[in-house]
């Protein structure tokens, strides 16, 4: 019986042979590489990678769809990048644009333990889009760091995460650090009456990462952020996963993957269905307005789709705009994307001083109104 | 007193704005992520990355050397990554093409267990370029591996490798076809009293990669084959030395960050220093001939020499070329690089069929001989 396939969509610009050809190079290349002539038709016919498709989509370019049989990715989420994403990272100017995955993989596959529901139980926010800030800068004091976050959860604020760049050889500042900020939010909690989730930044491997970990799941709180690209996707959700704890999926070192034209991976698969198929709850990307933006426009729509569509049995990543947006962009970013995502603003919360209480009141209202206007029938 | 500085080297092509502030944005971005102002002075002094040139190469490229404090290393590998290229990697057009580390920093990194010299070593091969095969393709029978094993390793082959598609998601196959191909290769050793390196692939996250890991070292087999990109660098170093294991790096994924014109991480930066800071005993990069080639003509030399170059305290890695490279192109290798790399051959030693002895032997005196040439006083 033919094996169910996973079916990846590469985009050839300026091919360096014919375009059939390089399908069938590529397909062999990320399944079994090597030469046709030595493969036992056997194991050809069982595991060989097969071209499903190669169409011209404008003068420059081709789209070349491969199947893979499933028993490549070996039920493995970095098996799985390796398959569709290895070898052929040196070939000359293709790009991994889409990815589907059959049923019979998904079912194996981990997925979020609760992402975007999990998200809205913990903080309570049902409908509207959700705030996230950052701690920062590194070298600040705790005592300023849990000042700031106790600030943006006591002015109604939904989540806080640690700056990627807050990183501690010495364990001990590390539990002092987010021991503070712990409990400052915990104090505007009470205040507020409302839960706000605080992800602590882990970071290194080993043991070091291993006593992070346990540290955030003995205070109790929800969740950690991580640099999936920096410590292995499969290994930071597993890491996770372990201690129970939800996480969010940081991007630094993806853009050079996501960003060029002709290369790499596209944000809709790397930052989309593969981050969410390890199962981060929670997946950051730059998509349009702030300092960081992607440069394909139709990034920031295509990841929250591939990150929040019916995939399976998988729950739904919450997508997360990040690279320094703004208060005021906040609500158009929801009208843009509809209410499933959150939006991350970082100095310019820091920017507010005094006036954060009055400022943050006035762009969660804007949400809710956003979310109104959105709702079936109003 | 001024902290010592990890020097980065950015070329920026067609800057998207004036070169001396995208420096500055840059050496910002990467160090404290926050607008200037909102940065406290203190912090700033300590902590904030220093713009230390900004000079035009040529009519459309710039080149950015940014200055780090150590301390935002956290004398970590990963944060090192991280630090050189996290959110930059989405700033258009802006490609890490070199990296100092301060000695004060190289003593903290773990660097290579055993390194060039530990394989060598290992291979009784004092002087000669060495000669490594791969097993696959994958779906093949243990016992075919095995025998591939065991025919490269009569025939006089120094090092084996398996395939990085090699992943068994049921640990007892993995068991079986480690144990078979080890034992091929044991039996080889004997009758030519030689030792050939056998490095079996590991794959996967927690425990089942750990068990794969304990597998390997029980057997007493000397280390294994990791894809860093996929599983984490640090990760990657922290598992192998935990169990005493050299580890050879893979470069699957990387090619979407090293082979880019004017974006991503030079081979050099990458799969040289990073790689050999990380700890990795082999580095596989592609070079040139082959099946694949790097699209940049200096990169084996480049990678090759930041590999072996004087390093700290840090060993030598073994540079390894690979991607489809032929006996026949080994000693032109070794000609062109000198003698301290290997020659990754896979598909063409398993198209020597019953050749194989006879063709690896004239190989090997090849090799042998321009060892001879490049003696000093030769």
């Amino acid at each position: 019986m033919a094996s169910p396939l996973i079916k990846a969509t590469y985009m050839a610009t300026r091919p360096d042979r014919d375009p059939e050809l390089l399908a069938e190079n590529i397909a062999r290349e990320q399944s079994l590489e090597l030469t046709r002539s030595l493969i036992p038709d056997d194991i050809a016919r069982r595991l060989l990678g097969r071209v499903l498709a190669v169409e011209p989509t404008d003068e420059q370019r081709w789209r070349l769809i491969i199947g893979y049989p499933v028993e490549l990715a070996s039920q493995q989420v970095g098996q799985l990048l390796h398959l569709v994403h290895g070898n052929v990272s040196f070939y000359p100017r293709i790009r991994l644009a889409g990815l589907e995955l059959p049923p019979e993989l998904l079912c194996t596959l981990p997925g979020p333990m609760a992402g975007l529901p999990g998200v809205r139980s913990w903080t309570g926010i049902r409908s509207r889009a959700l705030l996230m800030t950052v701690l920062k800068p590194r070298g600040s004091t705790p005592k300023s760091l849990a000042g700031l976050a106790g600030a943006f959860a006591s002015a109604g604020g939904d989540l806080v995460k640690d700056d990627q760049n807050l990183v501690e050889h010495d364990l001990d500042q590390f539990r002092d650090r987010v021991m503070l900020c712990a409990q400052a939010i915990e104090k505007a909690q009470d205040k507020t009456g409302r839960a706000c989730l605080y992800l602590p930044h882990v970071a290194g491997s080993g043991s070091h990462l291993e006593r992070q970990l346990e540290y955030v799941a003995r205070l109790g709180l929800g969740g950690v952020v991580m640099c999936p690209w920096v410590l292995g996707l499969e290994t930071a959700a597993t890491r996770a996963r372990e201690h129970g704890l939800m996480w969010l999926a940081h991007p630094a070192l993806a853009g050079s993957l996501t960003e060029p034209e002709d290369t790499g991976v596209s944000s809709a698969v790397l930052l989309g269905t593969l981050v969410r198929a390890a199962g981060a709850d929670i997946s950051i990307f730059p998509g349009r307005g702030g300092r960081i933006q992607s440069r394909h426009d139709d990034d920031e729509a295509a990841t929250c789709h591939t990150l929040t569509q019916p995939l399976g049995p998988l729950h739904p990543t919450l997508p997360c705009l990040g690279g320094g947006k703004t208060l005021a962009e906040a609500p158009d970013t929801a009208q843009r994307l509809g209410n499933d995502c959150a939006v991350l603003v970082g100095g310019d919360v820091i920017a507010q001083g005094d006036n954060l209480a009055v400022k943050l009141k006035e762009t969660i209202e804007r949400l809710e109104q956003t979310s109104e206007q959105q709702r079936p029938g109003a």
